[in-house]
């Protein structure tokens, strides 16, 4: 007991928000794919990698034949539409466009769209799919699956100036708003009014919400608040025919016919254009704590965490877990980052966080909490943040949280020099047999980490070699789709297929299930218009 | 705060489940629909009325005569798949699954299948779409609108004999079963693991989880648990043509595809059955606190349950309100029922509940709460409930949680003569200004009153009369579906359209959404055969 009272001190509320970086444009790693870090020792530099992988990707696919090419009518009809500012030639301005943060994926689209309103995105869509021009739909562009970016010539339609906050119900929390507004906009707008966002993202200073929406965005706040399908409420979005579909509904119980919003909930443009948001907003919360736990073996990890969702409950908020090679790679390539416990040999590491409304109540039962867990042998070791740069130290070890030039574990992992990395969701109790496996049977040829939200059952499997090496990603891939699939896990746990893995949507769905994801889809865009050669598998 | 301390004592933590009845079969009223009362005073009968309403509703349907009628190579068929005594054709057993519970709908099937696998579904499934013979998938028949019975000779699919326990991840708390589950069966398994249902109903003795899922099954635990869409992690469902989709994943986070699992909860049967369910459970709490308060108006009890979510935050379960004349109505008619404050003109009455992991923090966050609520004039009065037995009574005043013989200001209104009910959901807001208006439209002639789940946005609107009257009814309706339509609320808060309310729709969906219902309809059922004649308007 002695020993948190000791050392925990209360963070400040606002130490989350104040410690992330806004928009991981600057960081070059991909967080799903085998991509390869540059490295100061003579290794391929990613840029070249990657270069490489969109050719091959690209490659594999042929054009739509059956969609138009852009003509000067065509940008004439649009002028006539939104004006000739928010028809957009510029190169400079195309380019950017047309190009993925990663800078992976690059489309040669020559114009891209700026509507300012749901009847001019119907308008526009309506003109498309007569035309047969395909388009994609934009938000901020922070995908990192090249979902947001054309493959070939598609017209770019962003929504990017439809920006508004329409109301604010301040007893239920319903917020309404369109979908180009800016993740963090709405933070700030919700924080003077005493509600939080369900979801944040270390995008949030670029991505919008109906991009957010329509890749079910899952980011830090799963594990408390649930999917955007629990706390989307209700959506405008526009079909390819230029129909618009008013289901902004606000209210939390709804049971007139077919909730149809969720099929645009995380179908990644392919359906329809989201253009307005109606979304639950928890209240915001006054208290946080943050604690670093060692523990002797994965066993101790899972039963601390169901321990945690008793006896934590209603104030639980992350459960974090690393392995001890990913804290020594964070300890041993970043600049700054100390274990936060004596030196000791420990299997395994977690951090707790938690949130509610008490600041006295919740560190006493986090305390209560911690003490017991140490007496029944659950916890190694352990120690509560005092004070907001602790809590940053913290999660800098083990951080989604800061993604962008500060990325922890991730960032540790690329700077060690080739890696391959995998974001999957997996059953809690066998989730680490994966990482035991592959270092069976990579054995020294390469060094296998795993760590991830234990809370969400996402794990991060991330295998690293000196250089990048096609026989070691023979040996990984396809065995960890095929095990990912036998324990009916997920192979994209939050990020979606967009291009990169619409061929492998198989691994986690059901030939029977892509089936009528596909006739629906030829149901709602019969000419195939929106988000062509991403989430379905080229073969259907 | 001496008031507080006074009077309240730990709730017992079983209160909930061992005050509720099981089933509410005895209780011939409806939830929804404009029903008439049974009266000692010489009122027309509810039956005779009941079936007057039926008899209209369905001489406004034709059978579709595309419908094949069963013969005896149909039964033959079926016995050679489910083997003889799963093809029931006994009068008796018909006549209770022809019938809902409140005896209002009555269908005319020949045949009941009880299917014991997926596989026998499916293949039940196949040929009955071969043969274009309707069907009614049905579970528990708890359903109100008439959504679980057939309307003329639809073969009855029930899958009450496919009630196993598949698994219980208890790391996760995902628990993957059969959908015959009955929900106090899934209810008492989980009981002895830690666990609980994220939804708990009245007719839990009863319904099925396959249902629950099927008609998207609101509850009791909505406001802290969310519904179904959030807590459904998977599902499997064979489709009209027999085929399975096997969606049954147990992952939060999983963004491969369009998430079609979203379709079939809340679409009554009538895109596909219902075979497992995978369903996050949340952990078990051990405290439970009840609060009954009064509020001098309706601003209070809006401004109260904006402080309660702040301030009770993660602990907050119920958040329930009653209008005065509720009140007066549940002491006038009802034995027993006591206010449980002192003589004193409220306007408003407020029932909040907490659910907690500490006891002690628990009771203290509440009173310090009620005292600060107290202080600033949000209450005039207030009282926690001491013990298991006061609890149980303040929910009889305001109860859907005792839903079978006794049920509150339902039951008290009944018993007051004929009755209006509706179900709403309405911005919370703008509310209660439906039942003030309804009162300035209806005079003297009628008694009006407000209740419901205030956390929830959900109104009952409740309308009496000594006896029933078309004039009255004239008044009413279509006023109440309009006013809702134009707050954009919901004309069936959670208990579907069924048969009952398929012609409504329209006051709650625009027309292009009704549309792609119906076309989805159309993908997923060609030959109709879903539970036809429910959900979807009839002139689609």
């Amino acid at each position: 007991m002695q020993k948190w009272r000791a050392t925990r001190r209360l963070l400040l509320n606002s130490y989350s928000s104040k410690s992330r970086f806004d928009h991981p444009r600057s960081n070059p790693i991909s967080d799903h794919s085998t991509t390869i870090s540059r490295s100061s020792s003579g290794f391929e530099s990613w840029t070249s990698r990657i270069l490489h992988y969109r050719h091959f990707a690209t490659a594999m696919i042929q054009r739509n034949p059956s969609f138009s090419t852009l003509n000067s009518n065509d940008i004439n009809h649009f002028k006539g539409i939104l004006g000739d500012k928010n028809v957009i030639e510029d190169e400079d301005t195309l380019l950017s466009a047309n190009t993925d943060w990663m800078r992976k994926y690059k489309g040669s689209s020559k114009l891209l769209l700026q509507p300012r309103t749901t009847q001019e995105v119907s308008e526009v869509l309506k003109y498309c799919n007569s035309r047969r021009l395909a388009v994609v739909p934009q938000g901020g562009n922070t995908g990192v699956v090249g979902g947001s970016v054309p493959v070939f010539d598609e017209v770019i339609i962003n929504v990017g100036s439809m920006k508004q906050v329409i109301s604010l119900d301040k007893v239920s929390g319903v917020l309404v708003c369109e979908a180009g507004c800016i993740l963090e906009n709405l933070v700030s707008f919700l924080d003077n009014q005493g509600f939080i966002m369900p979801l944040d993202l270390g995008a949030k200073g670029s991505c919008q919400i109906g991009g957010n929406v329509s890749t079910n965005a899952g980011g830090l706040r799963l594990v408390r608040y649930g999917s955007l399908h629990g706390t989307v409420l209700g959506i405008e979005a526009v079909l390819a025919n230029g129909d618009v579909l008013d289901m902004l509904g606000t209210l939390r119980k709804d049971n007139t016919g077919y909730d149809l919003k969720h099929l645009f909930i995380g179908s990644e443009g392919s359906l329809g254009i989201v253009t307005k948001v109606s979304i639950l907003t928890p209240p915001k919360l006054s208290s946080v704590n943050l604690a670093f736990l060692a523990c002797k073996d994965y066993s101790s990890c899972q039963k601390l965490l169901f321990e945690a969702k008793r006896r934590l409950g209603e104030i639980l908020s992350a459960f974090e877990f690393l392995d001890n090679e990913s804290l020594n790679l964070a300890l041993n390539h970043l600049e700054g980052v100390r274990n936060p416990l004596p030196p000791a040999m420990h299997n395994f590491y977690v951090l707790i966080e938690t949130t509610g409304s008490d600041e006295t109540y919740d560190k006493e039962k986090l305390e209560a909490f911690l003490l017991r867990s140490m007496e029944v042998g659950l916890i190694s070791d352990g120690v509560i943040a005092q004070d907001i740069n602790q809590a940053s130290s913290f999660w800098r070890i083990r951080e989604e949280r800061i993604p962008s030039l500060h990325m922890g574990v991730p960032e540790a992992l690329m700077k060690a020099g080739a890696i391959y990395k995998y974001d999957l969701s997996l059953p809690v109790e066998t989730m680490y047999n994966l990482v035991e496996e592959m270092r069976t049977k990579l054995g020294n040829s390469a060094k296998v980490i795993g760590f991830g939200h234990l809370g969400d059952g996402n794990l991060h499997l991330n295998i690293s070699t000196p250089q990048y090496d096609d026989a070691i990603l023979a040996q990984i891939e396809p065995f960890v789709y095929e095990w990912t699939s036998k324990q009916r896990g997920s192979i994209s746990a939050e990020h979606g297929l967009g291009l990169m893995k619409a061929n492998k949507i198989f691994y986690s769905k059901s030939h029977e299930t892509v089936q009528l994801m596909a006739s629906i889809k030829k149901l709602m865009d019969p000419n195939g218009i929106l988000n062509p050669y991403k989430v379905l598998p080229h073969s259907i």
